[in-house]
């Protein structure tokens, strides 16, 4: 799927360079994010879902990564609006270039998938609502995580001494 | 990925003909399922996860479905033995089919990709862990879903309207 | 803790009316609203909260309660905003009569505890942060179900059998 | 309720010596630890639920608490074992001396409240379940972060600013 390689590029340095990455979206977008969260937790970054029990206080050093397609979804908007209002630095990763969002945030890595608001340019999709991009999101994550590995040559197999084992 | 056909049309038939779907896995692989279930669950079909707060009591009408690469995680395999003695149906989907888990399913979806356990026939992947397992599983349960779908002639624009709103 | 009777009593009946009763809050008084949730629909009553992976869509049939003690919380505002948008009913719990959700909510139940914002007749209280309105949400609501089990005429020991069994 | 003031201690500097505590229970039980966790992490504890999204491996200086009121649950039983395995101490808080749980632990903080076991000396309630357990457990971790504030001389209202923002 295109997304632009200077955003991607511009995505991993801010995840590189923030103090902690703070993810929020709702529904299955949410669910993809939890899965790229904990990936890239392995890999010693300190991420967090907003919302969840250990979440800390969000400050100017930090990112906020808000997921929507349609950058319009009432959670993300808002929690967006605050973080920006703190001075943490705000990622929109989505469709919609007029929303809200695309608005708060300091920048934007645009997904052509389809949204509740039907873009103009988005890839025709038989899928169900708007699976392909929360699909997209895991596995955009996962190419992240993949690319952060290779750069820092990180060792995958000691990667299993800091996994969780009480599962 | 190759996934034996019959395994599937088994699955969507499991899933069609029971009166609730359990799932049960643990990390990544949870996430995924619950994005599956998610999905499942606005075609009509009552979905469950095992853990969550309105999980109602399986019966021997209902299907359990436990994902384990490996097919020896501790809460799946245990979980697999309760549901078995009250009488529900369990389904593996994981890559190792000499796992305590694959005794104890009533059939298993085999999957050919990489686990701790190191099967002969695995597809080689350069991905961190066992990120190849948690993505099909989220591509799988959607391509499932779109085979429901097509085959119960479901409006997929209707499906909004008994969407969450709240959000 | 002085909560007005008559105000339990507009509580519980809007919840034993209600089609769906779903929930709203944040942080630790989200958890204390799940176990009520929990509680309330082993009595058989449909309990849904914001934010869960099989929550429906609400309509006009249901209740909103939002429980925020200073009733600025963003989330539970901006959901209750669109719940009341939808023609849902909107009960809030929580101590601040001034507050946004004050005036979006249908009615009120008004808990005098210390809050953020620091009402003139809250009870002093020794404990950490909000701890105290968190503890009696809990409380209250397990006094809510007692009063309908009482009511209705529920056998207790019966409960046991829709309870969740794979755990 | 009666809870020996030796156990007490005993918890107290057990979580206060550890890198880290980590908790694991079901259903409601799980939903008062999540609670005492958060609150716990305030005051500047390491505190980790047991299948969090980003839940870090366990090691000997560690220390699991598992509540379980019959000491036979599943999960915080499996979990224990594998806890115990790995050399981090297993603290209990529950009902039942004669449990499986119970002979995993370390230590056992006793509460004599009504299980599905049904112990002699249980105080009896006229509550629904085990709902008087799980009351016990948010209220006695919310004793047990004010015992440590006054120890350790923490000043609450600074406790606001590590507290999460973005809600």
């Amino acid at each position: 799927m295109a997304v632009n390689e200077d955003d991607t590029e511009k995505l991993i340095s801010a995840i590189l360079s923030a103090r902690r990455v703070f993810f929020v979206g709702v529904g299955r977008v949410m669910l993809s994010l939890k899965s790229v969260a904990k990936r890239l937790a392995h890999l010693g970054i300190e991420c967090h879902i907003v919302g969840e029990i250990t979440e800390p206080a969000i400050g100017c050093e930090d990112v906020l990564i808000a997921a929507s397609g349609s950058g319009e979804s009432l959670v993300p908007k808002e929690i967006a609006k605050k973080a920006k209002s703190i001075g943490a630095k705000v990622i929109m990763i989505g469709s919609n270039r007029e929303s809200t969002l695309a608005k708060i945030a300091d920048f934007m890595v645009r997904v052509p998938t389809n949204t509740k608001m039907k873009c103009a340019d988005e890839i025709p999709s038989k899928q169900i609502m708007t699976s392909l991009f929360e699909q997209f999101l895991l596995l955009y994550g996962d190419i992240i995580a993949r690319i952060i590995v290779t750069r820092n040559n990180i060792d995958i197999e000691s990667l299993w001494d800091c996994h969780a084992n009480l599962e």
